[in-house]
């Protein structure tokens, strides 16, 4: 999707879906992944000192009087779709999240992001990136659910930069992981990097998170500007071996496309990838045990007869 | 370094290995990665129904006679080195072994391998890969050890596609990740893979290794034909931004070089994969409670008010 201004309405961003729900179903698409944040600008760029005046960007129930024309139309075209908002819970908690609607209409569940990015306190930065201020951290987890006769794994934006969200999700039987993000060229705070390194990373983290777990990626992202910063597009579907199939063109609205095929994830997981052969939980246990880095733990037999 | 035929002795194969250390020290090199199974050829690919006549491929000690002068060279230098090998154990266990000896020439550790690929049984292939035939799983997990006053994780061949193996290093402050491989052409038992494609996975992975943990990988395999088997090469130096900034050019005994930078992997460690700041452990378990594939356990929150 091109950016969403901040002053764009959530009838004309529901509009601009609409146009893209039709183009897909008249593709003989049956699922399509919208980004992340889709129904606003990426606010957590700004910093607002009164949380409240942050009350705007966030979706009180889903569908809504806004919103419902997208689930009404889906439902006639027989198209399930999986869609990224903020999330404000009737007890007031914010959450970034993720619903997941099947081919008939109904909700087939919904995500609350996991690996929140950013800071939580303003940094006078130009661009800051502020989601540790505006979110609470999901307390669901990873959530595999059943979209078009499908196994959807659903993780959002920074998400798939960690390996454990693909392995969760693959260790519950997903067959494709769906991924909405939001990334600036910019990169996050403490960081400058070189313009193209933005999508050389998500391209990195897409395709090695498919090929470890023999699963289809869908990943898509706002492109263009959004209040004058530059968004790095890429939208894409990735297969189990870990190729690039299709890829945006350009940086407006735009349908990607992919065929889902799962005879290409039947050999990785019959072999390189049977988890069931192969993984060894045994030796991974400081993946749970810690958070941060630490000292060594492992015994080096250094010394040994 | 190119193949290892079958009837090339041990210290055929020593010569040649210090022929690159002379090299490496030649280019001021403090530390040299070596290839797994380095001593002998890939013999996993043989189908030997006595295990007992395989015995001439795994060593019983280290430095053995035949290895010493190496050990003895790189001290003499100050240089230290990872190199892999077959073990037999006093006791007749065997592993799939790493031996790191620091620049002092004192042994830092050990690493015997976790990740095993392939299969047990005879399987009538051209050409087999019978690894969890010839060895056990290491049982001590995968190590830190202090080498030329960094510190290095050891981990070796098929590991590297897991991601659990860097992330388990990088939680022990692994600065980088040694790996020694031996990877065929023609993929493991149930695919046949376009050439091309084993290449590009080997460096989709020990990228994703390095990006995703903030860390250096330095990885060396064998290349060139073993007893007309052809392996892909590919030793390349890999920056914690991802990037292989040197890589074989050959397929036979050569020396590649990368300049080991802290700097480069700070502002990641600093932010976008500042662990203690953005993991989760809480939502890591299925991890390490499961093995191989199973059903979705997360709540969707589908059907909630």
């Amino acid at each position: 999707m091109g950016g969403v201004q901040p002053a764009e309405s959530r009838t004309s961003v529901v509009g601009r879906l609409l146009v893209l729900l039709e183009r897909a179903a008249s593709r003989g698409c049956r699922l399509v992944v919208f980004p992340e944040l889709t129904l606003t600008t990426f606010f957590p760029r700004y910093w607002l000192p009164r949380l409240d005046d942050a009350d705007g960007f966030y979706e009180r129930e889903m569908p809504s009087p806004e919103t419902a024309p997208l689930f009404d139309r889906a439902r006639e075209l027989g198209v399930g779709f999986v869609l990224g908002y903020a999330e404000m819970t009737p007890a007031g908690r914010r959450f970034n999240t993720v619903i997941a609607v099947d081919t008939d209409g109904s909700i087939a569940g919904y995500y609350r992001k996991v690996h929140l990015p950013g800071h939580v306190e303003e940094r006078q930065l130009a661009h800051q990136h502020l989601e540790k201020y505006y979110f609470e951290v999901g307390e669901e987890g990873f959530p595999v659910v059943e979209l078009a006769g499908l196994k959807v794994g659903l993780a959002t934006c920074n998400d798939r930069r960690w390996a454990e969200t693909y392995r969760v999700l693959a260790l519950q039987g997903a067959d494709l992981v769906a991924i909405g993000y939001n990334t600036p060229v910019g990169g996050v705070p403490g960081m400058a990097p070189e313009p193209h390194r933005m999508m050389e990373e998500h391209l990195l983290s897409v395709r090695a998170g498919a090929y470890q777990n023999s699963l289809w990626v869908l990943a898509a992202g706002k492109s263009g500007f959004e209040d004058g910063q530059r968004l790095i597009g890429g939208s894409c579907v990735v297969t189990p071996g870990g190729d690039v199939v299709s890829v945006a063109a350009g940086d407006g609205d735009e349908l990607v496309v992919g065929t889902y095929d799962p005879r290409v994830a039947e050999p990785y997981r019959a072999e390189l990838f049977n988890f069931a052969l192969h993984r060894r939980p045994e030796h991974y246990g400081l993946i749970v045990e810690r958070t941060g880095h630490g000292e060594p733990v492992v015994e080096t037999l250094a010394g040994r007869s």
